[in-house]
């Protein structure tokens, strides 16, 4: 029996001219049999041809279609190369004999996010206040004059347009002691831990590394990955313990990751005496500081603390991030590096550097040096400090038994709640639908000392628009 | 002795508003004590003050500069806080003890590429052709129509807007059964190479990947640090010898790289047969196919082999990349998983999807939807054909000893030398600073079989009007 292709049911649209992914050469001929190949290989895909049939002879099917016999011999020759049909000597042409997979449908639309009416937890800045038009003209600008050698594989480090701004950029605004060479572009804070963690464990031969009593999960476990072990040391009024480093015992712990800068979460900085404790114990043990500078740029009451990093360079490595200052979608951070260091970091920068497009870096690049990232800077910072002072206000008049504390820097406030009284809060706002998250949440595991109840409000992360309707639902869930 | 400002030499450049980094009310307060923290931080780093140099009282200095006491007190505080300075009842505030690393120089201008005359290097399309205004165009289209949340902490699989457009380009271009849900994008193949290593040796407990016999010896170090051992299969005039996997041992090898449509650097494409014969091996062993579809787009003389996953994507990981189509300093890359999978790698993206920047994402998405995607490909495919043509063409009039072969398809070609002189050619090459690879430098070392003379030739890498003197001094060093 010799079908017909009518017979066999099968949709066919023949694109003839400029089908996508022909040759372009504009030929009938191949955007022919190209469109042939596609409706038989979803029809037998999608199952409407079953494995076994045979196939309409090329000459038939090429009069069924009106076509050339050869770009039907053509089509089933590729087909028959691809495994989705057989040609046996005799048998003809036929479906191949496999189990087909069930076609998966449309993609599911996103779901909303959260589901939340307002969102007060910490670490994203106020996404609506995104740069675009700014960001659009520094990438105009970027991709007008990038070198051709720009869109290849570049310097593991990163662009050298972007480690020379921000070596100027850290230099002054966060006493940064940095040079192009020793900096490393990579993909957002994480990126960085991570190329840091392996680096750490597998070529320094670091196992401990102390962190902060409170802090991020996520950071704890991308070094727990790599092999090392987190130690939290304590935290009092004036900070992290770092004295406790030294009284650790030689050898014991070989790096520590700190926020000096702005505790985070508690939002305490270091002091200055603890400071040069940490550093002293950097030299004496031959230890490494790991200083995550995330919200440097953002200090309402007084002058930044300056990066730790400018105390000893050869003992801190620098980490700084554009997801405070200007988006986390970004995924752009860095890393400035002590000087035996960065040759080897950038040696490993399979997940760093390299990873990091480059016109995100030399966009970055050129909204530093043309000053849009200090206007940006400034501008969020006088909107993140009124809504500070908002929140101090609200506080003090609605809910005077909540303490709030941090509040001098950062896009974050922690407001100390009455004992006990932690997880009835964050079930309120639970039901108000309204995002907040608990100090507990931050706290690490082998944490020692007191279990203060808290909650943690990321003032910075609500839209303008949106600012005052969280601020009210946060005071309505506050005892 | 109350030394005055003057005395201690140090410039002093004392912006009085609008300074970088100060709070921006413009309040000249503010600019002139972050000029003077500034300028005796640097003093200080810089070692024009010295350890232990007692500076000038606050009102000395005052009077001096002629700006408040304050401003001064609150520069010093600041100073003290981050440990360039020490201020002791009685002692005054001093410069702290401490050993002050030199300054480093400035940024080394970087060094010309390779400092090559030609490079003939495979692996990079020609970067000239990068479509910069249809790209600056898509970012715009991106950027006005991002939602708020794209500039937040994304889905780890990539924006849904570009796993939505890759799936249909996918299938519609290369025959891969893909949905949104089951791409994850990636930093480039290489991060997507190392994301799943890991997924195979912590979750899946593979131990053993069958790899072609010549590749990128970065990608066996990639899987190898994630502790799997690489084992090369056999190689003949049909492709990679797959048949090798079923006759290896129950469990021997649990999962194999390869380049199916395209042998790297061969340029075989996988027969019929052994296409089978490795969708058999997979689904009877309950192996995992990683097939690289690095230049899937990039067939000259017939339509494009399909991708093998549209055979099996419960089996097989499709892997594909804009670093041959667009360039690779954008570092994208994506995955197709199967439903089993595509959860356990999301769950894994830390240097993966969530690594890459959701504007270039965004973008990507706009130039695909839009067409500019197939428009670029179709482009690069006529000029890469011409250039394929005109290679063949020198080699037959002025090189006929050698013979081209892999070329039906990609952006290189091998040309098989007379045995024994692969490497006085490279040795010539270099002497001509023409950039060229021999095969011997692509072989696994655990390959069995022939050890072909043999150059590996990337004629995509030249921009256009470095092409002809490229292929001139290629056919002035061949034999």
């Amino acid at each position: 029996m010799e079908d017909s292709w009518a017979t066999l049911g099968v949709d066919l649209h023949l694109e003839t001219r400029g089908a996508p992914g022909s040759d372009g050469s504009g030929a009938p001929r191949s955007g022919v049999r190209r469109g042939l190949t596609d409706a038989l290989r979803e029809a037998v895909r999608g199952g409407r041809l079953a494995p076994g049939t045979r196939l309409p002879s090329s000459r038939s099917l090429a009069a069924d279609l009106g076509i050339a016999r050869n770009t039907v011999a053509d089509a089933y020759a590729d087909l028959v190369a691809e495994g989705w049909l057989t040609a046996r000597q005799g048998s003809g042409t036929r479906v191949a004999e496999r189990d087909v997979p069930r076609p998966t449908g449309p993609a599911r639309p996103q779901r909303a996010p959260g589901g939340l009416t307002h969102d007060l937890k910490p670490g994203s800045p106020d996404l609506s206040a995104f740069p675009r038009a700014e960001w659009l003209k520094a990438a105009r600008r970027a991709l007008a004059h990038a070198p051709n050698e720009a869109f290849g594989y570049s310097d593991r480090r990163g662009r050298i347009e972007l480690r020379t701004a921000l070596a100027a950029y850290l230099a002054r605004a966060r006493g940064v002691h940095a040079d192009p060479d020793r900096v490393v572009v990579c993909a957002g804070f994480v990126g960085a831990l991570r190329l840091l963690s392996g680096v750490l464990h597998d070529r320094l031969g670091v196992r401990d590394v102390a962190v902060d009593s409170y802090g991020l999960n996520f950071h704890w476990g991308i070094m727990r990955e790599a092999g090392l072990r987190t130690r939290p040391l304590g935290l009092d009024e004036l900070g992290t313990r770092t004295q406790e480093l030294a009284a650790s015992g030689a050898g014991a712990v070989q790096a520590a990751l700190l926020t000096p800068s702005h505790q985070f979460p508690m939002g305490v900085p270091l002091s200055p005496s603890r400071r040069a404790d940490v550093v002293d114990w950097a030299r004496r043990a031959g230890g490494l500081i790991l200083e995550d500078d995330y919200d440097g740029e953002f200090r309402y009451d007084r002058q930044p603390v300056g990066a730790l990093q400018g105390l000893d360079p050869d003992r801190v490595v620098y980490l700084g991030t554009a997801s405070k200052s200007l988006a986390p979608g970004l995924r752009l951070a860095w890393m400035v590096l002590p000087p035996d260091l960065a040759a080897e970091v950038a040696a490993h920068t399979d997940g760093g550097g390299w990873a990091v497009g480059a016109l995100d870096q030399l966009t970055l690049a050129e909204f530093l040096t043309s000053g849009a990232y200090d206007r940006h800077v400034r501008a969020s910072r006088l909107r993140y400090r009124r809504r500070r002072d908002q929140l101090v206000t609200a506080l003090a008049e609605r809910a005077p038994d909540v303490r709030p504390s941090g509040i001098a820097a950062g896009l974050h406030a922690v407001l100390r709640l009455p004992p006990g009284t932690e997880q009835s809060v964050i079930q309120a706002a639970n039901w108000q639908r309204l995002g907040v998250q608990g100090l507990g949440w931050f706290r690490h595991p082998a944490a020692a000392g007191p279990h203060p109840d808290a909650l943690v409000v990321g003032y910075g992360t609500p839209t303008e628009r949106g600012w005052p309707g969280a601020l009210e639902a946060l005071c309505r869930v506050l005892p």
